[in-house]
């Protein structure tokens, strides 16, 4: 299944106890439309009032629906606020998360001193002036493979936290709003959230000028910048 | 004051005992400010639902505070999806209803057979393919002075239902979207909504070419359309 959702009244993908997640609301409506309990997996976990234009989840189906019927059955059932945009069928050994050779973020931010009823639940509104060129050329040096351990979530610890950055960028919207991406192998967690964070943190003048590169060095998260809200983030593509 | 508002949790702009309307939120924080209770008045009783890029509204201040301050003070209180544009100071005679001479609004639409999670919230997805050429010319026969009774809500009754209409249109958005705007010296209640709704039936063919002038002759709200919902409808300008 390839999904989108807005992620603000959920707590991330991942199925929890007594919480809406979005995995358990795509498992509410399989169990509708197939008569059974069916395990669905994500190619990413995302976190709790993250966003997702195109996620990929795979799970066993107990009998053939033609593809291109599966986006009308299952959204038929789905909340508002999550859509299947198309569905496949893969060879028995696919993952929809090992599979998975690259990832796609987008990070959504904007500089004004007053709020903006309409932007923010999309985005993080930032009240100080920003040097984008600084910011850009601060996460152009993430650039390859790197030991991400300084942007790892501190009470998180991954088997490794080293990672390939293939694309990395900012474009400035018509709007004025920042979109930063990030596209790479994986990200460890929180990785994409305290990277902006850091890079908010640089363009507004409070870490300096190659930090980034410092960071990469002494691999602790102590000594990076804020993590940055999730309603700004985005994943944006799974490539297999 | 100058305001904008998503007006998606709110029961409207009006008062009302037990519900969360706009103004019960400005007259909350206007008692914070200035340390007693405070009747505000809006420019537009804007409608469940119904957004605002641009209302305007007034009160009467028991104490001066420099009018480029009051923004600031109000916005520290307001809830998240409400904020104050402007504030300034004006003659003892003026009523942000009364006085107003021109209100504008617009209606974002757009036309997909597929849910958007992104867009829905602020615009009616309409799952059917939309003669705009056509709509646009209905529309542009309500321009000028007219009896619009046909787009009353059948439940209420103001004393005229005659209104004058200066600018009309249908412009398209990069994105597809389509934004309708009205223009007028005043507007009956859901007036916009039914002159949208209406458009959608003639643009998808459920309804005839000249419907509009058809439905100025009769005066009847029973031949018109459907109400379009109000999380497409913005309240973009008030002009004194």
């Amino acid at each position: 299944l390839i999904l989108a959702y807005d992620g603000t009244n959920y707590k991330g993908w991942q199925l929890q106890p007594d919480a809406a997640t979005v995995q358990r609301e795509i498992e509410r409506v399989l169990r509708e439309v197939y008569g059974k309990d069916i395990r669905v997996h994500g190619a990413s976990r995302t976190d709790a009032g993250v966003h997702a234009r195109h996620q990929a989840a795979h799970y066993k189906a107990p009998f053939i629906i033609p593809a291109e019927k599966i986006p009308i059955a299952v959204n038929t059932y789905l909340a508002e606020d999550v859509v299947v945009l198309s569905a496949s069928y893969e060879k028995e050994e696919f993952h929809s998360r090992f599979s998975a050779k690259r990832k796609r973020y987008e990070y959504i931010m904007f500089s004004a001193r007053r709020r903006d009823p309409f932007r923010e639940r999309y985005s993080w509104r930032v009240p100080y002036k920003l040097d984008v060129p600084l910011m850009r050329r601060e996460l152009l040096s993430l650039l390859g493979e790197h030991d991400f351990r300084s942007f790892q979530a501190s009470d998180k610890k991954e088997r490794t936290s080293v990672r390939t950055m293939y694309d990395l960028g900012i474009k400035k919207k018509k709007d004025g709003s920042l979109v930063i991406h990030m596209e790479g192998n994986g990200f460890i967690y929180n990785m994409v959230r305290n990277v902006v964070g850091t890079l908010m943190d640089i363009g507004r003048g409070h870490l300096a000028p190659g930090t980034m590169e410092r960071l990469l060095e002494v691999k602790n998260r102590a000594k990076g910048g804020n993590t940055a809200p999730s309603r700004g983030l985005f994943l944006t593509d799974v490539k297999y």
